[in-house]
């Protein structure tokens, strides 16, 4: 047996996120199905971040098992050929040794959110951004989200429906920039609670537009209670960018 | 009477272009008919750079005259309110002098022409990028085009269908820049041919992947021959940036 290791791009507009739902079309299903016609065998692959319906994947990792000696260059081909009617892009596929593991060897994970601040909708841009009319300040932003760095318990950006054991995290990075009327928040992890992203990206949206102060963001994350917090951040947004190992 | 400069942003994709044209979806009928339900009569409007089927504009520079008394941040809420099921937005809306004219009055326009150089299509970047698999070097690509730059006969890069008097044109800068997959060549002139641009990227991309030499590039240029350059780019690469008055 050997194990691969596949990057992958894609929209994630069409689709209703990236795990296998009965009935639901997913990146996953797609990615799975694309890889049959060459490896002759069914497969299924394990992912660095999940994302949900309408968030994105600049560089998506996954592996996969297979008995058969396989060319990587040529299953990229025979992937992109089968997923040519779908907004998913097979990057690299190499061969990683039986130790890795997409979703548990990650040492670091990161996101970008992407805000277009302006009035008016996004054309060029639309379902890849969030548009917030009201003038932010990425400064006061940027400054707030610091006192997120470190170990913390994320209870007040953590959503509802989270699985996971224990509200705590370390975030690496969090930074806030500006590009004209974009801004890109980015934050690395070794990994996330469920919506952890853009949970405090809708709470940091409130210290942008002066209704929260850098001090209220910091308080209310320590107060580590969801309902204090400020709404989701919508998912078009978000994109997953990718996992250091 | 007034006069008013109008910026605005469009994905060209399901357009047929910026101009009007009988029982086709044009740009400019949209936007014409955005402003009727404000002003209360109808309206033309003159643009700085027409752009073709498929062609993007980041800002796009129109004006318009009327005698009614307007309110600028009225009308542009108007406008988007009437342009939301397309992807069109106005940036901006001033007064400015009768003497203004969007299509005669810029010193300067600017275009960005944008390749994604990788195997596998665009994703995220679907319709707003021209898909090159053939690895490009940006640097003998930037070198080449440095020839372009100033007065020149452009024959070799102006369309069948140039409706123009004379092939002479002035190129103020043409820069070819990489950001990892992504490469943008932004070039500025007064003015420019039917196609220059593309036409000029078509040939670019010959340098890039090493069918032509910088020299090769150069000499097809002065030869002042359609026939000897190479294909015109496809559209959805190509951005209007905006014009300087």
């Amino acid at each position: 047996m050997a194990r691969y290791k596949i990057v992958i791009e894609y929209d994630g507009t069409p689709f209703h996120g990236w795990q296998r739902q009965d009935g639901y079309d997913s990146v996953q299903q797609h990615v799975e199905e694309s890889m049959v016609p060459f490896l002759k065998h069914a497969v299924a692959v394990h992912c660095a971040g999940r994302t949900d319906a309408g968030v994105h994947a600049l560089g998506q990792v996954v592996h996969f098992d297979t008995d058969r000696d396989i060319d990587c260059f040529r299953l990229q081909e025979c992937m992109n050929f089968y997923l040519n009617s779908v907004p998913i892009c097979v990057l690299s596929i190499e061969k990683v040794p039986e130790t890795f593991h997409a979703r548990l060897s990650p040492i670091e994970r990161s996101y970008v959110y992407k805000i277009l601040n302006r009035r008016g909708k996004a054309t060029i841009d639309a379902n890849r951004v969030w548009v917030v009319s009201a003038k932010l300040d990425e400064n006061k932003m940027h400054s707030a989200a610091q006192c997120l760095v470190g170990k913390h318990d994320f209870s007040s950006f953590r959503a509802v429906g989270c699985q996971q054991k224990s509200p705590i995290k370390t975030i690496n990075r969090i930074s806030i920039e500006r590009y004209n009327d974009l801004i890109e928040i980015t934050v690395a992890a070794k990994s996330f609670l469920y919506h952890q992203v853009r949970n405090i990206v809708g709470s940091l949206k409130l210290v942008g537009s002066g209704k929260w102060t850098e001090n209220d963001f910091c308080t209310i994350f320590e107060a580590k209670d969801r309902t204090l917090a400020g709404p989701t951040a919508p998912a078009c947004g978000l994109y997953f960018v990718g996992a250091v190992y």
